[in-house]
């Protein structure tokens, strides 16, 4: 093969933009060669739009079936991901999923068996995988210099006003979405979280405001308190309710602290780890001297494109994936995690229990007001 | 009166700051005619530093019946507050109480209740209240330049080597101070956090670490997610062992964002409050137009003194407090609370339960490795 054959599941907001990237022959070694979307307005624009060397299918099985494509971009509603990729692997072809992976962890892990039982290539839409400021945390924990780290904050706010939620029936509800802010804007924060730091929670103890800022059912506003394995502590505090919006990451290591803000890295060194000093030190007060370091970033942000491209060299040439789509169910673990604890009032220990989520979850979709026609 | 003759009790380190201030005739008003201390070698050297002049007693109860004072500064350990402050009470002595007001809420009800009984003044140590930092964020609160408050947050390090907890016995102890960083060094951050936004907690779920970082009993480690009654949420993080520390408070509102950091105060001022932009917004995505204001400080931070000499013209002349020695229960309930939200696993719902909590650390001071000779 030295060229891919892709077809765009679903050609709303994002599928769209990425069948327009391949058309214009912006993904090197990939071609669209088929669309396909459950609305009959979308198909119609799509035949008009794409022209006549594009087929247009009616549904998502008609595509896979159709040996036109040897791999998809999966850009549809949430809830429905998990279930096209177990389809699409099992006719063996390669699957790029939008984020989240899923809306459940149930159906995401039985996605991951399903990609296990084959040699298609499955990465996920974490395109801020990609941001050099991300990049540039992520290797600087690993290189250790940092140290052992024993908290770490993200706070990440995106304001969405009522305006934004009325644009369509199901925002903002359980039946349409699954979820709210969590969902919907966090899925990058909640997967960068963990894959910068390379901790594994533990235990989440989580406070959601459900419907609090909007008209809306869903959460609106989430603390979440999080232990993770090496005994630090972790809180990830997010709204859609308040501006302006911050978006501030910090890490407390043994070896100083780390702020990630306005793109920005700023790391206040410990001359000594916090550990030494506190070993050696016999003066009462007294604190390790400190350093204000301002972190280089290198690079540009390769974004949504970035990720294709990977894709398609993992699957022509067998790179390694930026974002192994195994991995998108990583942050909807703490997502569903969140969820559960607000709604149990208690102490959610991970892995979630994934049938009492999917419980909880259902009760709330069929009092949901959104009705899927 | 023209004068008020005050008597110190408990010359530590504090107790001798303020017996020096006022033999050195640096507090107007007011001068020094009595001090004691438990230890014979404290009260030795007081006479020795001191003077002819300044009457040493054996004990507090003989420098409050001795007729030489009309108030007193009470700087024993946190135990002994609330008893000795009821003791002057009963005996219409003003009383100025060291931080923090006492270490469990019953025993300050109680001194509250005995203060209500009698005209003396009573103020107690909170000498950040006159940081001039402080009083401008309040002053912003209360004029109405935030609007609604939603979410706050207090991030607050201290970080205390091994070295430090290692210079008294008593240190690190629950029989030795009733708690760790909370009960040290907490008590302004947690009285200014209510005192600067008029907010009152409603409940609380908190998460401490007993001995994580030090070889020691007490917290020096803990995360508490707080309600407010305006349905504001709030996060206080606090620890002994984390460098650098971090002193950061940020309150996000409907008319902005502010951050107190370096002793500066930065307003991200939206041009229209949220509140009113979401109602009249029609465009889906879209934020309130933002504004980075620097906000500036006058006057300087009058300190301890400053809280001395407002005690002393509020007894001369009767001029308003800025510390009210009652309000000192309101910082002490946060403190309760998350030490009783950490021990039953469970909500703390404000007031606290007085007995529970008392029980509780009665328990702890029983097993605790110091014993008061």
């Amino acid at each position: 093969m030295n060229k891919v054959r892709l077809g765009v599941i679903g050609i709303g907001m994002m599928g769209t933009v990425y069948a327009k990237m391949l058309l214009n022959k912006e993904i090197k070694g990939a071609e669209l060669t088929a669309v396909t979307d459950q609305k009959e307005e979308k198909r119609q624009w799509a035949k008009d739009a794409f022209g006549e060397d594009i087929d247009v299918f009616d549904s998502p099985e008609s595509l896979m079936k159709s040996r036109k494509v040897d791999g998809v971009i999966i850009a549809t509603p949430h809830f429905e991901h998990a279930e096209l990729a177990v389809k699409a692997f099992k006719m063996d072809l390669h699957v790029l999923c939008e984020k989240p992976a899923g809306v459940y962890t149930k159906q995401v892990r039985e996605m991951n068996e399903a990609a296990a039982k084959t040699k298609a290539v499955f990465s996920i839409m974490y395109n801020q995988r990609t941001n050099p400021v991300y990049r540039k945390v992520r290797e600087l924990v690993s290189a250790g210099e940092l140290g052992e780290i024993k908290r770490t904050i993200w706070i990440i706010d995106w304001y969405r006003s009522q305006s934004y939620h009325d644009m369509g029936s199901w925002r903002g509800t359980w039946a349409g979405e699954g979820g709210g802010v969590l969902l919907n804007q966090d899925p990058h924060q909640l997967d960068l979280w963990q894959w910068i730091t390379s901790l594994t929670p533990v235990r989440i103890r989580a406070f959601c405001g459900f419907g609090k800022h909007y008209n809306i059912e869903v959460e609106d506003e989430v603390t979440a308190y999080t232990e993770f394995n090496n005994g630090a502590t972790g809180l990830f505090v997010t709204s859609t309710g308040i501006a302006p919006e911050t978006n501030r990451l910090e890490i407390y290591a043994d070896k100083g602290k780390l702020v990630v803000e306005n793109n920005q890295i700023t790391f206040y060194r410990n001359r000594i780890p916090e550990r030494q000093f506190n070993r050696e030190w016999r003066g009462g007060f007294g604190t390790p001297e400190n350093w204000k370091c301002d972190i280089p970033v290198h690079g540009n942000e390769s974004g949504h494109k970035g990720i294709i491209e990977n894709w398609v060299e993992a699957i022509l040439f067998g790179i390694a994936l930026i974002a192994p789509g195994v991995e998108g169910i990583n942050g909807l673990m703490l997502s569903n995690a969140m969820h559960l604890s607000e709604w149990t009032d208690d102490w959610v220990t991970l892995p979630v229990d994934e049938e009492l989520y999917l419980k909880n979850l259902r009760e709330r979709m069929e009092t949901s007001v959104y009705k899927k026609n």
